[in-house]
């Protein structure tokens, strides 16, 4: 007879990503933005998805409306609000009105823990704002499952722990079923975070409710403060997705996912499923988000299992699992091999591998010395392997041009009244074997324009071309500290609907830059199609 | 009588920016950058400077050939490098040999902790391990003071923590006065860090050594690691200015020095220093490494202490310390106030105070629907201030523009062969008064073209403009979905020399987006002199 393994303590994961997640700087979603992140958060299995505070905007009431159209699963869709108004009673308080109109299987109400805020914020005496707690809890748990929101929890502690405990008690005598400690101001550390969860769920042992911790990154801490909690007793994380939010953001939910179901066995999230959406999840938030991602995203981000030095790339090759600290597969993510001057040979030849040149140490020796000074040039081709794939052909003397640039040029300035654009047109003219194309074509600014033009005058001899649209283009000014003469960096990700690529070009003139990038992308295109 | 208070224990700082930092993707520091940055941290009173890797490259060569001109203070200049080859002297060693030629007054010695990388990577057997990392380090610590940094001790000692302690005891016969813990790769959890290093110093008490940690931040625990392994004894943290370096980072020693000095009263750091430029040296690292600011950074980030919210911002009227984990003024940061469609009222007075409008309530409700109209074109004013001052003047009435704008026009395109340059060219049509001005200019691509042209075409009228330069340009694709076709947002930041000051055009056109952010940033030089 074997002993049966200890059971996992489940963790409720609570995210906040379209209300708390949307105070960020740069944040804002539309309506349809948030509705389809609640599908996604939906689709792995969040438990909770707070959808917005009613009161505040009619986007956020649209959206209660309309999210009850769509399978949530067993995901709850969660309304945000206050406690009702000092003197007023609960069902006539507009905010607890907009709370019960949303229709919520669940409602999280957020109130005061610290009694200075109380008396400065709110203007209430101490028993009036635990009033405020209770009744606002007591006309809502009559309505959907209870989440009470203790605000500045931490800091309401340590000023005065009776009156703090207090503020909880009142809300589980409300109803409330989940008592969630909050770290508004994000300043505490692990260990007080821990202590303050254990006092809590002491001071709260007469009654049956379950605690959640809500943390925010000022100290650089969030993630390490909400398993700190979680050990302590908590089984509901509240953050967002990439850790969006106001000031440092909230934590990442991203991070407290993947440690829980990964490096804690004492646990289980989202109900044990695998963890292999969560990249395409990061990034599908942070598109629709219209945030630049964090390249350096523990878990999910790009460089997250991205290796440069020479020395690690060497070994990696001999034992990846031991320089990775999870296989990247796990959370969806993938290792990469990144190009630079200090990676050396050996990073190198693992990617020279795939075009069989790797044993010859002559063109490896050219490859490299072409790399270091591009890179001086300010080309980095970690994200543009594509031009990377290009440089190994034409160092190779592998690369035969499909055309050549004879010329190109784009005239663009202010608005044309009688149509509304800002015009933009550009003149292209190349050469293909014994054959001039020439042709113009207009755009929504001059490198759209270039974009259209190129392909335009190529269609004739390369039909195949109409399959590519350009699905981003990044523009980074490489040396900044020199205004518009600075040089000019152009990525630009391509897709032919079988396969995305990435290019790169960089002058000290954007247009040029551009067009380098384009080209680029061409051939890519054209090469792949000549090989294959 | 009163009891004296505990003497503090002093936590040294050493900083791998210009070597694990450099690792990063993405980065990559000239000669000068890396002279630059090592000055600014020694000002700033960091003990330890890594500067690099010898033997790797000739730039770290020419690195501590030149850093010994300057005046590094306290601060000690590293040079980094691994112990000898398997089957060679120490003193024969190239490696050894470069360290030694670095005439650094200390050396940071790297060697293997676990057994299975010394088997499989290094080809060495177990007890040749130990004489490598014991003879190097006996070699070089005739010649300086020894750092001895065990790779992977975390995995290490999971793996085998006998042979991991005595790598560390090689180490300190060899003459290592600091044994630095490595998490080379990230996955450790506090609560193991403390623990281990713990045994560590348990394993290593019939020595006199000291003790550090080097964290990686692959599960987004870097920091919280790093303060549990000086909860546990250890005095020395390595680690980078932002966190740069591979794949996740390096612990952040911003956040580290913010933590230990204003958070954690047993310690000390930076030789009690205040923390005032703090936020200044984030941002000179993140200039010179080319890389984009985290606007979220924790302490030093520009939105680390921003306020959206209308709720908070209505509070932070109040009482601004309840609502801010630190004084932004401590690190040097400050406080601000964002505009934005969520902060509602209480946002837009606060910045509206300083134009003695904010009990003009039918003009604030304009304001904010203006706000909210151009949010939704992709206009953000959070760091556009000069252009949000003229939003409020042209709303109110009080904006009169100093010039029309007649039309403009580019024209840019290929290399023009004689001249080397990729020719850019505007043409300008203005009206000041009843005067028409009319002007061409040429630059390094359109938007250089376009500021050299605006200018130029009004130096007869505003002569005063001539002050006036481009400090920064920022494009930011604002639905990168869609490729060249999307939004594009410009941001342009301006100097007088007196003040800096931001602007911001959007449009589906570059040109007409970087024309808008151009004519705000005249605008508003010419508005500013005719009030002050």
């Amino acid at each position: 007879m074997t002993a049966s393994p200890t059971p996992k303590t489940p963790i409720s994961i609570y995210d906040t990503t379209l209300r708390d997640g949307s105070q960020g700087e740069g944040v804002s979603f539309s309506l349809q933005d948030k509705l389809n992140i609640a599908v996604r958060l939906a689709e792995i299995g969040i438990e909770f998805v707070e959808g917005g505070y009613p009161l505040s905007n009619e986007k956020d009431v649209a959206f209660f409306e309309q999210i009850r159209k769509f399978d949530m699963g067993k995901t709850k869709v969660c309304a945000f609000g206050m406690t009702r108004r000092r003197s007023m009673k609960a069902e006539d308080d507009p905010g607890m009105k907009a709370l019960v109109a949303a229709q919520t299987p669940c409602c999280t109400l957020v109130g005061k823990t610290w009694d200075y805020h109380v008396t400065e914020v709110l203007r209430a005496t101490l028993d009036e704002n635990l009033d405020m707690i209770g009744e606002s809890g007591a006309f809502l748990a009559k309505h959907s499952e209870l989440i009470y929101d203790a605000e500045h929890f931490f800091d309401g502690y340590r000023a005065n722990p009776e009156y703090a405990i207090k503020t909880l008690r009142a809300a589980a005598m409300g109803g409330a079923k989940w008592l969630v400690l909050c770290d508004t101001n994000g300043g505490s550390l692990p260990e007080q975070i821990a202590e303050i969860t254990r006092a809590a769920r002491e001071g709260l042992a007469d009654f049956d409710v379950e605690f959640g911790i809500h943390c925010h990154n000022d100290s650089e801490l969030a993630v390490a403060n909400s398993l700190a909690s979680v050990d302590a007793g908590a089984t509901q994380v509240q953050g967002t997705i990439n850790g969006i939010g106001e000031r440092c953001g909230n934590v990442d939910l991203i991070a407290i996912i993947a440690n829980l179901s990964l490096k804690k066995p004492d646990y289980e999230v989202l109900g044990g499923r695998s963890l292999t959406s969560l990249t395409e999840l990061s990034r599908f938030v942070y598109e629709t988000a219209n945030l630049q991602w964090r390249n350096n995203q523990p878990f999910v981000g790009q460089s997250a299992f991205a290796h440069k030095g020479g020395m690690h790339v060497h070994a990696i090759n001999k034992a990846a699992s031991t320089y990775e600290h999870i296989d990247p597969a796990l959370v969806g993510n993938e290792r990469r091999i990144l190009v630079s001057e200090l990676s050396g040979r050996s990073n190198i030849e693992a990617i020279a591998g795939k075009h069989n040149l790797a044993d010859d140490k002559e063109l490896m020796n050219q490859i490299l010395a072409e790399v270091v000074r591009l890179e001086n040039q300010g080309y980095q081709f970690e994200s543009a392997t594509a031009s990377f794939d290009l440089l190994i052909k034409r160092v190779s003397g592998k690369f035969k041009p499909h055309f050549e640039t004879i010329k190109y040029r784009i005239v663009a300035g202010d608005r044309d009244v009688e149509n509304n654009v800002a015009f933009a047109e550009a003149i292209i003219k190349l050469k293909v074997g014994d054959t001039m194309w020439f042709d113009a074509a207009e755009g929504h600014g001059p490198v759209n324009a270039l974009d259209a033009g190129l392909r335009k005058a190529l269609t004739g001899a390369y039909p195949q071309l109409s399959e590519i649209s350009l699905i981003d283009y990044k523009v980074r000014v490489v040396d900044s500290a020199s205004g518009t003469a600075a040089s000019i960096r152009v990525n630009i990700e391509s897709t032919d609907g079988k396969e995305t690529w990435g290019t790169i070009g960089v002058s000290d003139n954007i247009i040029e830059a551009s067009w380098k990038a384009l080209v680029d992308s061409v051939e890519y295109k054209l090469h792949k199609e000549a090989a294959g």
